[in-house]
C-alpha cells in the first residue's frame, strides 16, 4: 500500500487504499507532535510554497508549521497583492514558482478547480488547500483521522453532517471519504443551503434535527459560509442557532458515546452552545492537532517521492 | 536563581530577582550575538508563534529574529486577517494554535489585560509583546540591559522618563521593573499625558523639564502615542518640541555622564533633537541590540522549560 | 579575480570582471538547484532581512528561497506598515534592523537613489533589489546568465530592448552591464517611453520594429509599468500590441536562433503574443530560475565577507 500520485487534489479520486495509507500516515506524525523535539529531516532542501489566492491565516499556519517540522524550506506567497494583479495569468504565475525549483504547492483559490487547473499544469507536487466550494481533501483527512482516533473506525458509522452543506467543501471533501471508507453519511440544514440534488453522493437528507442526530456516532456541526454567498436568504443568527444549533438537550437524541466535531472557526451560540463546544464529547482541538499531523503526512509523501523514509529527529 | 514561570506577561509580577535573571541570561546572549554565526540550537524543533492582534513591523522582527537564532520553527500568525474576524473568541483562536503543538506565544493585544486572560487559558507559554495600556516588558528588559551595560548598576540611579507617560506602556513597565531594582524615577510631561494618580507606582512627578533633568544619569525620552489617544487635547508638533524635546542645552542640566534612551520610533526635531539623537551619549541602537537579546533570553527560558543549557552554534 | 565590495547596488558601478565573477558564481548554484536537496550551510547563523518599502511578490519570493537555501535567517520586514509611518526616517529604520545584527539587507524602494542612501549608511551588506527607475541589478546579472547559457557569450551579441524603456529599471541595468561585457544594444518603444537622451547609455535607438528585430540574437521584450506614470500619454493595449507587441511573424526578421525574453509578468497578447511567449525560443522560465541562482552568488557574496567556500549539502 502506498501513495503514488502527483498530487493530492481531493477525497473524490482517491481509493480507500489511499486513504488509509495517508491516515496511517499522519497518524505516525501524530506521536512525532508530541515530543519536545517536534522535527524530522526528510524534507530538508525541499522547497514548500504556500500559495494562498484566498486569504487564510489558520489553514496556512497549519501548514507552515507542517512544512518547518519536517525542515523544509517553507515560503508563503499571498497571491493578492502579486503579479497576478498585473495582468499575468494563474498559470504563468505557477509556472514561475515551478522554475525556482519549489517541491510542493499548497494552493488555495476561490475558483472551484482552480487547484487542480495548476496542478496538471506543473510538474510540482500540488495539495488542494481549498478550491472554492469543490475540496479541502486535507480538512477531510483530519477528521477521520479524528474520527478513528475516538471510534476505532471508520466503517458502518452514522455522522451527521449540520449545517451549511452547500457552501461547504468541507462537508464535499468529508462525504466523498466516508462514502468509500463505508460510514453512512446524513446531512442536514437550512433549505437553502442544502444542495438540491446530492448524487453522486451517498447520503440521505434529513428534514429535521431530530432525524439528523438519531443514532449519530460522529456529528459534524458547520459555520455559515458568510462569505460565499448572498446576505438574501440567510436565516438571522438567533433563527440559525434555535433551528440548526447544537445544544446538550439536542445532543441527547445521539449515540450516548457520540462525537461533535467542527471544522472552526467555532461560532459559540450559534452552530455550538458553549457548553456543548466544552464538553468532553467535543474534540474540536483534537481536530486542529490532527491537521499538522495530516498536513505533514501529505508535504512528506508528495514532497519526498524518491524516497527516504520518516526518520527520527536530527 | 532561576526564571520559574510559565510566562512572562510583566514586570509588576516579578522579583528583584527574577528581573536580574533575565538581565544575566540575555547578556551572555548578547556576546552570541556578536559572532558571526548567531546560532544556537536550543530551541531546535520548538515552535514559536508570533501573534500579533495589533500590527507591529519592530517588535515582530525582533522576536522573529531572536526566535530564529535559537533554531526554533517561529511562525508569524497576524491576527486580524484570521478567524476572529469571523466570529471566534480570542480564548479559541489561542486554543487553536496551542493544539498545533506550540511551544511560545508571543503575543501583542490592543486592550490591556488580554494578554494576561490569553495566559491563563493556555498551557503554552507566553510572551507579552505589549497589551494596551499596561506593559510591554521585554522593552523595559532591554532598556535595563543597556543601563546596566553603560552604568554598571541599576540601584540608586536618578531616572527621568519624559513625555507621552499615560499612553505608554514602555513607561509602566520601566517604571515597575526600576522601583523593583532600586533606581530612583521621576517623570515629567504634558499634562494630558501626565497619569493624574501615580500610586501605586513609586515615582516623583515633575512640573518642569529642568527639574525632570536635574542629577538625571538616565534620560528615557517617549514619542507621543497618537494612535492611542484623541487628537482633541494634543500640543501641536511644535509647542512639545519647545517644551518637553531634549535639545543639547537642556541636556546640560542633567549629570554630566547622563545617557540618553529612546524605545523607537524616534521623531526627531520633535521629542529628540537630531544633535542629541547623533550623540555619542544616546544608546537607542544599543537598545535595539539587546532588544534581541532580551527577546531571546525569555524564548529561551520559557520555550525549553525541561531544561537544556546555552550551546555552542552548532 | 573576486567581488570585494560591501554592497550589490547597480551594474553602473561594476567593472566586467566582477560582473563575470557573480555569473560565474551564480552557475554553480544553478547546479545546486537541481539537486533534490538544494540547501548548503554557508550562511547558517547569518540574518537576512528583506527590507521591501514598494510592494513585491515575486522578487521578494526568489531572494527568500535563495537567502533559505543558503541556511541563512531570512526575514522578511514590510516597511509600508512600519515605524516610517510614524515619522521614523528611512535612515533610523535602517539604521535600527543593522542593530539587530543583520548580515545582508535586500532592499527594494520606490525611490531611485534611496538604495544607495541606506548601504552608505550602514555597515550591513545591501543588494538593491530594485530602486525607482534607478537600477534592478540581480535582473540583469539573470538576463545575463540566461544569455550566456544560450549563446555562449555575451561579448558582440546584438540585443533588441523592445517597450517601456524610460520606466524600466530592468532595461537601464541591463543595458550597463551589455555595454560593459561588450554587447550591442538597440532600443524600441513608443516615443513616450523611449528616453530622449540615452548617454552615457551605449545604444542604438530604433525607429521601427523591424530595425530594432533585423539580426538581433537576443529579444528583450519589456511591459508597460503602468505603475510609474500617468495615464494620459498611454497608447491603448491594442495599440501598444499592435506596434510594440512581439508576434511570430515579426519574430521572423530577427536571427534565425534568435532568443526571447521578458522580466515578467507576462501580459499574454500584449507585448508577447501568446505562441512566443510558449516557443522554445522563449526563455522566460530560464530566466526566473537563473534569478534564484544569482541572488544565492550575490546573498553569499556579500553574506559571508569573511572567507568560506561553497560546500556540499549538510
Amino acid at each position: 500500500m502506498s501513495y503514488n500520485r502527483k498530487d493530492l487534489l481531493g477525497m473524490s479520486d482517491l481509493s480507500a487504499e489511499e486513504i488509509t495509507y495517508l491516515l496511517d500516515t499522519a497518524q505516525t506524525f501524530c506521536e512525532i507532535n508530541e515530543r519536545d523535539v517536534k522535527k524530522v529531516p526528510t524534507l530538508k532542501g525541499r522547497t514548500v510554497i504556500n500559495v494562498f489566492f484566498e486569504p487564510s491565516t489558520r489553514t496556512r499556519t497549519s501548514f507552515e508549521i507542517a512544512g518547518k517540522r519536517l525542515s523544509a524550506d517553507t515560503i508563503n506567497f499571498t497571491a493578492s497583492s502579486s503579479s497576478t494583479t498585473k495582468g499575468e495569468t494563474l498559470i504563468d504565475t505557477v509556472k514561475n514558482m515551478e522554475a525556482m525549483h519549489s517541491d510542493v504547492f499548497v494552493v488555495r483559490h476561490s475558483y472551484s478547480g482552480a487547484v487542480k487547473l495548476i496542478a496538471e499544469n506543473t510538474d510540482t507536487a500540488v495539495v488542494n488547500a481549498g478550491d472554492g466550494l469543490n475540496e479541502h481533501p486535507t480538512q477531510a483527512l483530519l477528521d477521520l483521522l479524528t474520527i478513528r482516533q475516538r471510534k476505532g473506525k471508520i466503517k458502518g458509522l452514522e455522522i451527521a453532517i449540520i449545517g451549511d452543506i452547500t457552501h461547504s467543501r468541507v462537508a464535499r471533501s468529508d462525504i466523498w471519504a466516508m462514502n468509500k471508507l463505508g460510514a453512512n453519511v446524513r446531512v442536514y440544514g437550512p433549505l437553502t443551503m442544502l444542495p438540491k440534488y446530492i448524487a453522486p453522493f451517498n447520503c440521505r437528507k434529513c428534514t429535521s434535527m431530530e432525524e439528523a442526530l438519531e443514532g449519530a456516532d460522529v456529528i459534524i456541526m458547520l459555520r455559515i459560509q458568510h462569505e460565499r454567498q448572498g446576505k438574501l436568504l440567510l436565516p438571522s443568527t438567533r433563527e440559525y442557532a434555535k433551528f440548526f444549533g447544537l445544544t446538550n438537550e439536542k445532543l441527547e437524541i445521539a449515540d450516548k458515546d457520540a462525537i461533535v466535531m467542527h471544522p472552526g472557526p467555532i461560532n459559540r451560540g450559534v452552530e455550538l452552545m458553549t457548553n456543548v463546544a466544552d464538553c468532553n464529547r467535543a474534540v474540536v482541538l483534537d481536530q486542529v492537532s490532527n491537521g499538522v499531523a495530516v498536513r505533514m503526512a501529505a508535504l512528506y509523501l508528495l514532497g519526498n517521492r524518491k524516497g527516504g523514509k520518516i526518520e527520527n529527529a536530527s
